[in-house]
Order: C-alpha cells, then sequence, then structure tokens
C-alpha cells in the first residue's frame, strides 16, 4: 500500500539538464580558438565525474569544473577575461527562470489530497530552494530534501529518520541510477520517467537486469492512473 | 524544560575560519603583482556579500568569489595559470582535515546520555557531510540539517518539522547573528559560544540591545554546567 509518494526535481518536475547542454555549447564558443585538439565535451564530463567528490553536484561544482576545463583545455592561453565570461554563464544559469513541465501541476493536484507528497533531490541547496520556490510547486509538498547522493543507503536514512516504510513509499524520476534502483533494492516502489533530457552521469547500462523491478511512464501525467492501479482501495 | 541541544557546526565543533583568512592571505600572494590599489580583503568580503543571493553559503561559493575578485582586482590582466592556482586553493580547503576543538567531546559524552543533539549548520551540503565524517562525531548526533540561511523563518520551520517546541530548544553557537538572536526570537534558548575566529559577516553590531536574552560561554566545556542550571531537574 502506498502511503507516500517522493519526486525527483530536476528533469522530472522541471527543465534543467537542457541549461546545462546549452551552457556547455557556450563554454565550447569561449574555449574555441584554444583548442588544439579533444573534445570539450568529453573533457568536461571527465572534470566533473572526477570532481564530484570534492565538490558534490550541483551547478556551483559544474562552474568549477568548466574553469578547470578552460584552463587545462588551452593550456593555460585562456585569457582570464574570458573565464570571468565563464564566471558570467554560471550566474546566468543561477538566475534562469524555472520552467515547469507541462502536465506537472495537474498531477500534483490530483494526488496532494491523497498522499503526502516529498521532493527528494540532489544539487546546491540554495538552487533547489530557488527552483522550488520559482516553480509554485511548493505548496503541494510537504518538504524537500537535498542530499549529496541518490544511494541505497541515504534514501534508507531518509525514510528512517522520516518514519516511512521503504514499501509504503513511491519514487518518481527521470534517472533511474538516481530515483529508481536505490528505492526498488529497498523495496520500494520505483516509477522511471522517460525524459529526453538525462544527464550521462545518471544512465545506466545493463537495463535489461533491471526491467522487470519497476514501472516505466512516458509521461508524468500517466503517474495518477498508475498509483490507482497498484493502490486500487486507497481513498 | 530544555529537551533537545542543537550544536552549530563551523567555529562551534571544529575549526572553519581560520581555513579561509589562512586561504584569503594566498590569496593576496597570487593578486599582489597586479595590485594597484585597493584592499583585496575587503572587496573580496563585498564580493562575498554580493554573492550569497547568488551562490548561497559555502566552501565552493567562496572559491567562485575568489576567482572573481582576482580577475576584477587585477583588471582581467592575472593569467589562467594563477586562476588554476586559485583553483588548487579550493582543493585544497576541500581537503583539509577536520580539527574538532578541545573539550568538544567530552561535552559532547557528557550531554548525549540526558538529550538529542543535533547539528544544525550552513554551507555546502557535501562539505559539512565531510567534515562531520572526519569529525568523528557523527554518533553522537541524530542528525545534521544543511540549511541555507539560518533565520527565523529557517529554525521555525526546522523545529515544526522535527515537532520541537522553541521553548525545549536549546541552541549554542559562535555567531549571534546565526545561531543565537533567531532562536532568542522564537522563544528557545540561545547559548553564544565566544571565539577567537568568526566571519565577519556574522557579526552584530548593536549587541547591547540583546546582551540580556541570552547566555554567554566562553568555552564549550562549560555547556554542559549551564544546562544543568536552565535544567535543574532533568535526568
Amino acid at each position: 500500500m502506498i502511503e507516500w509518494i517522493g519526486f525527483d526535481a530536476d528533469d522530472t518536475l522541471w527543465e534543467n539538464e537542457r541549461y546545462y547542454r546549452e551552457t556547455q555549447e557556450k563554454l565550447g564558443q569561449i574555449v574555441a580558438p584554444y583548442l588544439q585538439d579533444g573534445d570539450i565535451e568529453k573533457i568536461l564530463y571527465q572534470t566533473e565525474i572526477e570532481n564530484i567528490p570534492h565538490y558534490g553536484y550541483g551547478l556551483k561544482s559544474f562552474g568549477l569544473s568548466m574553469i578547470e576545463t578552460a584552463i587545462q583545455l588551452s593550456n593555460q592561453s585562456i585569457s582570464s577575461g574570458e573565464i570571468g565570461q565563464i564566471l558570467h554563464l554560471i550566474r546566468e544559469m543561477v538566475n534562469h527562470p524555472v520552467e515547469v513541465f507541462p502536465g506537472v501541476i495537474e498531477t500534483l493536484q490530483q494526488l496532494n489530497p491523497s498522499y503526502p507528497l516529498i521532493i527528494i533531490t540532489k544539487g546546491d541547496l540554495l538552487d533547489q530552494e530557488r527552483k522550488l520556490a520559482g516553480s509554485n510547486l511548493a505548496p503541494f509538498f510537504q518538504w524537500m530534501d537535498v542530499v549529496s547522493e541518490k544511494d541505497e543507503a541515504t534514501y534508507q536514512n531518509l525514510l528512517n529518520r522520516h518514519g516511512i516504510q521503504p514499501k509504503n513509499f513511491l519514487m518518481v524520476g527521470n534517472s533511474l541510477r538516481s530515483d529508481v534502483l536505490p528505492l526498488v533494492k529497498l523495496g520500494a516502489v520505483g516509477v522511471h520517467l522517460s525524459q529526453a533530457y538525462t544527464w550521462e552521469h545518471e544512465k545506466v547500462n545493463n537495463l535489461a537486469d533491471h526491467r522487470q523491478d519497476y514501472y516505466r511512464i512516458d509521461h508524468i501525467s500517466e503517474l495518477p492512473a498508475l498509483v490507482k492501479k497498484i493502490n486500487p482501495n486507497h481513498q
């Protein structure tokens, strides 16, 4: 019996990854004159992954990784004025208006009277709070938990702290790796939301191993009907 | 009757501000050859304060503000190699060993059997988790809340969420502005820990207005006796 529903935020409730890709393209233009060889997208991604243990996830980490990549790829020949342009790109992202996906508000309106809803998200605390405020979705949610990693231990910890049994918890998100599989392992219900944009790091290779263990929806507006199917007797 | 005790972390449980000052001095050395005039310490502080609404608190914000200040103060003539040295300073801070203050462990050992203890701190989520893990103090605490701002609304929200009445809550920390006064306004007990190093931003000017409303201790090891004085009948 589902009693609580958890939502991922970035790329589940609102647009996110697209801005990262657009910013990455602008970084490419800034660095282009210095680029002998090397794929900037690939090297930026490697730098980001290497920096996760030091900086964690989110916008500021991405910013520091962009600066590091630009210095490295240009062999220190990029100017500090151009580094200043990269700082400007970070600032643009920080202040980007929030674009809530179509269907999200209607879905939350349908689920909210019957289920307490929470957000569980990675990234920068302040940035996620800004997005929640800017989305006008805050009234639908009991609270938002910003975590540094979305693994089994983190979810177990969170559910314990809130006194929620895994079997009574359903989590929906666009990342199989972060939003679905760790919950399934804990005995909760995972719902994968297929999404056009998902960060490379969130992708899972051995999909076939897991395909039977979770639900899959193509659009967030399918969620209320799925919940009703799983929980036919819930009021 | 006190039932819960909250601790600030940076500069209350472990060293923090000193590293920022040391790093700032190293930044000064990197920027020195480009410095026509202007006080780097003052300009870095201004940049940090201006960036709080965009980046929030913590190490990564400080890093981005150092880079911005270096570019601005050098009039874009600092090299990207030197910006790389600033990135290196940030990385040094991220990986700095945690130095727990003398008396902290003994204090927590005395309080822990009688009171549930929690940490409420600002800063980067991952960085605070790293410090808590590195301090070996985690077993003393029920949990740590990392918040984006330490004001009345945030504390009210946190206490509500945990079902704690303000009159049953005592908070101790080195910052009057962040750890003491907002709690006192909510009706909780505030304890100010005088500390050698406190960030400029955390200082309060009109001290005389508040001096009667909170307790003041010079060292963390005075806390158990103070709690016993406030709560003489608590087991």
